[in-house]
């Protein structure tokens, strides 16, 4: 597997710092629990576009930095709700036991509720009532109706059926596309970027998302734990991307979901380079 | 058990409408299985204390309303997630079967978690921003660090084992009395109550939830499941008010607490009638 680009360490340490300042693990056992999970091994792909893209739009990583620690505060508690037994079942994340086998299916469900409510009053108090507001809003749109717990949901429905490439794709963009496209549109806002940076922005992030999920099935097929930080073969029951369309079918999709994402970039020309290098690493992942 | 208060009724019904519009069931599994525990029989008593903190802080109901759905879609995910298997294991919640008898663990944990993200997204559009930023700040208190999960997380730790009294109502006042405090404090918010306002409202509530939880506790013990709709003797392995105090003492204390709660509305003379009401229906709830 490809390393990330080398810009990332930056951008990791700075979210890093603000995480560390939000779970004090000296509070109890949930925290323990939040702290477990979200400090694990992590590439903070999620994180890194959010700041990544408020630099684009004349904004600086460290003012999206509050917004930037939210996305991946959802994204860990999504993880931890993923590997419960009633969800995926899965023993191994980010190179650890799942949390809830390290601190009981409770404690792991109130940290996954934890890291949601951190998320949401970290952009209370982190912004300008304002932009608070609208970056609050953009978060419920990303975990509810047509986002991550929907994705989730129909993933589960689905589980042992057989379904069409539509759904399939449904699936997907709820569960990686939407919070992909609200930590990318989150670091336009709190840059205060113009309508047509922010829609350029959604289209890269939500592609670039679709990419990444089905690299992260074709990891679950080919993949190896001990890089990968995961169990894999644990979707056997499931339609993914690679049962649907191959492995090299699914390989030439992640490409094509890549360019497509770099061809939304074209509005910003080399200044949105870096971006291009975040999309070559997702489209490299999986060689 | 005694009835609501008779004002109950127009308070119930506001707050119901807006959560009917908040949670559409056409949506799917999430959506029915969120609806299921949300409108099963409910007194309502957190949305009516912030429509009626509102009222006697020169506000309207109407416009606590979003606030007040916001605190009843909380309570109810801490419903659920209390009756799971990992948690209380309980059968029985508002007169019916447990969320997750009905749909399954998965779907319960994720409309749980779907109503908490619900609740601050209701929240970011409901208001203008500085408010709306506010409400989200008390509620990430209320659901957080020294709110519902860390009282939910002391609940659980605390299990079959001895604790002493202080531990007891701490739990307490996090699984109960935080929601009830944001609840009144919310609705005092809305209304723009100053400072001195807020503070009575809010060693009201605080009391007042405190009252509550001991009632609950005895109910548990003494309660018919035909009328309070839920389990009993669930709480066997664990230390309770009752188990500490006896049932004498515990209705001692919870009318104390009643007590205490009420000398907190001394400022608002009569005006404060209907919160001195729902103090005396609280009493009474045991009796």
């Amino acid at each position: 597997m490809s390393p990330v680009p080398a810009f990332f360490a930056g951008y990791q340490t700075r979210v890093d710092e603000v995480l560390q300042r939000l779970v004090v693990t000296e509070r109890g056992a949930i925290e323990r629990s939040m702290a477990y999970t979200l400090f694990a091994p992590s590439k903070r792909v999620r994180p890194v576009l959010t700041q990544l893209s408020a630099e684009l739009c004349g904004g600086t990583a460290t003012h999206a930095l509050a917004a930037a620690a939210s996305m991946e505060l959802v994204h860990t508690a999504s993880l931890i709700l993923d590997d419960l037994p009633a969800m995926d079942d899965a023993a191994l994340r980010r190179g650890r036991p799942a949390n809830h086998l390290e601190f009981g299916e409770a404690i792991a469900i109130l940290a996954a509720f934890g890291l949601l409510n951190l998320a949401f009053g970290t952009l209370a108090r982190g912004y300008d009532p304002p932009l608070s507001a609208r970056l609050s809003a953009l978060l419920d749109d990303a975990v509810g109706d047509d986002g991550l717990i929907a994705g989730q949901a129909a993933d589960l429905l689905a589980t042992e059926q057989e379904i069409g490439f539509d759904l399939l794709e449904r699936i997907h963009r709820g569960k990686t596309g939407a919070l992909f496209n609200a930590s990318a549109v989150a670091g336009a806002m709190t840059a205060g970027a113009d309508a047509d940076s922010v829609s350029a922005l959604s289209a890269f992030a939500k592609n670039l998302g679709l990419a990444f999920q089905i690299i992260d099935d074709l990891l679950d097929v080919e993949g190896d734990p001990a890089q990968t930080g995961k169990a894999i073969r644990k979707d056997a029951r499931k339609t993914t991307f690679v049962s649907f369309s191959g492995v090299a079918g699914a390989h030439q999709l992640a490409a094509e979901l890549c360019q497509t994402a770099d061809r939304a970039l074209a509005p910003f020309g080399r200044r949105a380079d870096r971006l291009r290098e975040l999309s070559a690493f997702v489209a490299a992942r999986s060689v």
